[in-house]
């Protein structure tokens, strides 16, 4: 048996989130911090590479490594501030302006993969710079049970194309909304953009839909979990990234990777983001204990269920 | 056992179809002509009360008996043309514009159901001026195994909400999409505005997500039945239409209606949507037999299934 380590690659990050009904004021954000809380349900043993600033305190990193999380990765700039995102969500909360982006510490960040997780079972790389994905691949031992997993978005596709591309090619399974994969694929409709992008190199192409779940393409034909229909959406902030946090850390605890695998691990992904959009930033999440998870869990299956 | 005959009432038209790639020219329409192809899925004995005008053909007329549909129901009118709409879709096939309506026969409907569908087990009340929908209702002898359905849209909330609400108020499935249900509520959340509904009369709601697949709220739970992803969609006209025949088509056959037969049905409904938006008009319908209809479904347990 291979081992069961999770190597994470993302921000760790301060967010002010604004919702039609709620200010967050300065907390806890950035993708690698809500993949490794999301892992965290799958008790995988998780290790994350990022960087902090000055403003990340002692508090902060220990709600990460009570779950488990090793954090011998994470870079403490000292005189720099934390990457730094404020936005604002629409009334549907499917939507939101940017109103302000500090990349600080993020500008120079140069990751280093500790000795203990360059073999890493399975490597989730979150929502990045795909120059920094790839320099966290180029860090790696072999692993021929190695699974990779991509989460990206269209701000990449803008601006490094080419990087991005050269990553999706060396990754088993990506992530990536709706109209990102439309975007990226250059195509009109969902199962076009899924091909296109599944002959860019990944064997598993997840689209997610938000609200309406998540599509799975593979050559075996397409999966759809659907979303727990929620009453209240309080903060929408990290609902990918815990989808692929959710998802990567059941992979992480699995003998083989197969369809099977990623379609049950889509299932641990949407019962974490349901939890992520509980709550404001990352306190959904924060509060909601390995029952709850189960419980959600449990949700997501009558929602398929016909008898 | 009950008899299994299905009522339906509803438009029988002419349509006049504009998508980005074709037009159709004036083609079978109209929301009982769409529900009686796709209850004929599950072999139901229908029965359709409509009107048409002195422009349906004996062949218009045949295609539906062919079918096994009762037209006995149906008035032809000497010297009016039959209910004519004409839209345009938007480039992504989402949203259209009406670009003319002509009520015609439709403007004096009255309907009269034969009185061999009167006691019928399965009432499908089509998209149609609601008190139209009650004087069917009014028509009826009782069958204490009755199920009552009803698809209705925006354009009734405006015109006719209290004709409207009164006829949910007797209904036991409706079928409506996921902006009208948030009209129809006044609420802005998809689980309140279910919520809402189940609280004006039917013990089922469920709410039409087109390519996102279907809901059903009840008082157990949502259950959640995802659409067929499909590499093209060449005419979105009477999707709704056919997602409510195969639903009610399925219904009638069944020796009980619980939350299990809907569920089932909703799937029927889904497969025959599926198929009717590969063609124009109600040619994806004419063209698929059976068996297309029974591997639509077996797709779509293959979409929801793990293993």
């Amino acid at each position: 048996m291979s081992n069961q380590k999770l190597l994470v690659v993302g921000t760790m990050a301060f967010d002010e989130i604004i919702t039609p009904s709620e200010t967050s004021g300065k907390v806890l954000g950035g993708a690698a911090t809500y993949i490794g809380l999301a892992a965290a349900y799958a008790q995988a043993e998780t290790g994350i590479v990022s960087v902090v600033g000055n403003d990340f305190t002692e508090e902060h990193l220990q709600l990460l490594r009570d779950r488990n999380i090793d954090l011998s990765g994470v870079e403490q700039v000292a005189d720099q501030p934390s990457f730094y995102w404020k936005g604002k969500y629409h009334s549907n909360m499917n939507s939101r302006d940017t109103l302000d982006t500090q990349l600080n510490v993020l500008a120079n960040f140069s990751p280093k993969v500790p000795t203990y997780f360059k073999d890493a079972r399975v490597v989730m790389l979150g929502n990045l710079d795909p120059n920094v994905q790839q320099q966290v691949l180029d860090q790696l031992t072999p692993n021929p049970q190695r699974v990779v997993l991509l989460d990206t978005m269209n701000f990449w596709m803008d601006s490094q194309l080419e990087a991005l591309l050269r990553v999706i090619k060396q990754v088993d399974v990506i992530t990536i909304n709706d109209e990102e994969a439309i975007q990226l694929s250059g195509k009109n409709n969902l199962v076009m953009a899924a091909k296109a992008i599944h002959a860019m190199g990944p064997s598993f192409v997840i689209i997610k839909k938000g609200e309406h779940g998540a599509l799975l393409f593979h050559s075996e034909g397409p999966f759809y979990a659907p979303a727990l229909p929620l009453d209240q959406v309080i903060d929408p902030t990290g609902a990918g990234d815990s989808f692929a946090g959710g998802l990567s850390g059941y992979l992480t605890k699995q003998n083989a990777v197969t369809a099977k695998e990623i379609k049950q691990g889509i299932l641990y992904g949407t019962a974490a983001a349901s939890i992520c959009v509980g709550g404001m930033g990352t306190k959904g999440l924060e509060k909601a204990d390995g029952q709850v998870f189960a419980h959600q869990l449990q949700k997501l299956e009558q929602l398929r269920t016909i008898v």
